[in-house]
């Protein structure tokens, strides 16, 4: 699978997630592949790309409407692993909401 | 220096980057290090997040304004670094221009 993902023509939106780990696992990487899993299925889903060095990681998902960002927000396991990345996961993140309005690729 | 941008509140703009390297050096790293440091001499510039693994590579800046990112786009310096990114660095990228409407972070 391409780890590029194929939206369609602007506008759509993204949702960038920008994280620091801490050193506890505890089925960390089981809860990610979980997400994916589960955001994919969601209503309005287009795609999702990320990347992980030792200092950052970024984790960008896209989707068809901001109704579609906020039903994966209020998603029951997606919320229970929320609160999960807050107490374990992560040191500190950031999330930003965006629409995006122009794109290419090479 | 931490790694998250520190963004003021939105609405702000952001470009992302995502891309798959080729296995050619030929001064990447030294590339990659001048854009940014020429990208944060810009006007309207606000910072800078990135993240590589394996499989991909996520770059996203962020610009007070549409006007910053055109302005950076056509940067000189910037412009021999996209060609050269096509030519060498890159088997394939894509770019998505933004509008951040709402951020938050832990």
């Amino acid at each position: 699978m391409s780890k590029f993902a194929k939206t369609h023509e602007p506008p759509y939106y993204a949702v960038i997630f920008t994280s620091q780990r801490t050193d506890i696992d505890k089925g960390y990487e089981k809860m990610a592949n979980r997400m994916v899993d589960l955001a994919s299925q969601e209503k309005g889903f287009l795609g999702i790309e990320s990347a992980r060095d030792s200092e950052l990681g970024i984790t960008i998902s896209y989707w068809d409407s901001m109704d579609a960002i906020k039903n994966w927000k209020e998603n029951s396991a997606h919320k229970i692993a929320q609160e999960k990345g807050k107490t374990e996961w992560y040191k500190n993140y950031s999330v930003r909401i965006c629409k995006v309005e122009r794109d290419y690729s090479f």
